[in-house]
């Protein structure tokens, strides 16, 4: 039986062209938000969620982590990572020079926000709770509509493409995470997430954390911090370092921070997503 | 003359709120985004801009954070912190009962998740480019149609109030801070805001850099990193720190902070602002 993969719908998004990377014989099962797409996963629904989580422009999608962090059992057991390009698309009648409408996710616009500015000053911007609801928002207004979405949307919905890479930054990519029951088993070149806070002042006692890892050479990959949801000015800190959480360092390392801290919750250790594999 | 305050509107904003706050006297100048509020200010069209920088939910606010690192010479003058309020507002003719379709920006609709799951599970979200536009787009719209916004729209908009305090969790507050082309004077109890990056591999180093605040005793407030923009994988550190970087003791520090690392901008030295004030 194929794989049952959750994703955040519906086909055409970014998060379908990741499912289809990651596993191109899974059965990809669209649902309307990534708290969904995971809740899948939790009542057996699904098998696996694939899920954005951290994009070169806009940093981390906090959904994603503040649902890890909060809300989910679930473990990381595998990432990718996809280069994002926005296509301008619109219905076979209308031309680049009659466009007098553009629809997208308002993330989607902002990242073509200089291409606008000189190609279309004047034209109205429409929000989109997606980049594929904009290409059917598009369809639905008919000629003089034009969608900012995927190649993968333009390709499903069988649009007419008017202008391929208008996002203003080429460097821009999404890296996606799998969600699942269980984490991955060590391969020898791993990864792994935790988070950690504190309930006294952190500033102090984050830099005896990190010493922690520093002492014992572990190079961390990633360091943010997130609101605890409680306080203004109170923090989740959540840091990614090299290893697998049954290497023995690794562990003992583990083991010591979290002695020290209030919070502490393991994401998953997973293969470490190589860009040139 | 007063004092021209720029800030994201159109009026009804939160942001609109938040420059009341700070100075009512002020004369309030509408612009469509963060970044054309803080252009206004480089320009002389405005004296300072008031913009969100932070929320005790969904963590900061990236434009904002962005546009102080890559792309502003504005410093912080001020900050200041409002409790998030949101309402579900609708024409005078209809009730709560008969509402089937919901505007606002996503990220309100998102902190409603539980109050709509609870009592409109089946009715439409719409997605509009503010709070302040959903009320429009729902007056444009007619008897059925409901918006998420903040008190301040309901009162412009003369619009009929359904229900208070929708949002899901009621620790909902944002970081305000005013950019202007001076930062503030040390008045004894301020902060200073900066951010810095490495060309090498970041772990070993931030620890080094923070180090040298935790040797002096100097209290971090915030640390968080975001994307250079180039790479996937590497950031740019931000840190908050108590003290004004005047201060003798907080001027070493940065200097010695700017001495190992190879991006170093200082925002700006600010009063703290107290919740109780």
């Amino acid at each position: 039986m194929a794989k049952r993969l959750a994703y955040m719908g519906p086909a055409g998004t970014h998060s379908e062209q990741a499912a289809l990377t990651y596993d191109p014989s899974a059965d990809r099962i669209p649902f309307h938000s990534i708290t969904a797409a995971a809740s899948a996963v939790d009542s057996g629904i699904a098998d696996e969620a694939v899920v954005p989580i951290e994009n070169s422009l806009e940093g981390s999608v906090t959904t994603t982590v503040d649902l890890l962090i909060h809300d989910s059992k679930l473990f990381i057991r595998h990432e990718l990572a996809l280069p994002i390009k926005h296509y301008l698309v619109a219905w076979a009648g209308t031309s680049a020079e009659n466009i007098d409408v553009i629809y997208s996710h308002p993330q989607a616009l902002g990242q073509c926000r200089g291409f606008f500015a000189t190609n279309y000053p004047n034209v109205d911007e429409v929000a989109s709770m997606s980049t594929a609801a904009a290409v059917e928002e598009m369809l639905a207004k008919g000629p003089g509509a034009a969608a900012v979405a995927s190649v993968r949307a333009a390709f499903l919905y069988g649009t007419n493409i008017l202008k391929e890479g208008i996002e203003d930054n080429a460097n821009n990519m999404t890296r996606f995470v799998v969600l699942a029951p269980s984490d991955h088993q060590p391969t020898g070149s791993d990864k792994t997430s935790v988070c950690f806070s504190f309930d006294e002042d952190a500033p102090g006692i984050l830099f005896s954390v990190l010493g922690e890892f520093s002492k014992r050479g572990i190079n961390l990959t990633k360091i943010e911090s997130r609101p605890t949801k409680q306080d203004l000015g109170r923090y989740i800190f959540l840091v990614d370092l090299e290893g697998h959480r049954e290497d023995a360092e690794i562990s003992e390392t583990l083991q010591s921070v979290e002695s020290q801290v209030s919070m502490f919750k393991v994401f998953g250790s997973y293969p470490r997503y190589s860009l040139s594999s």
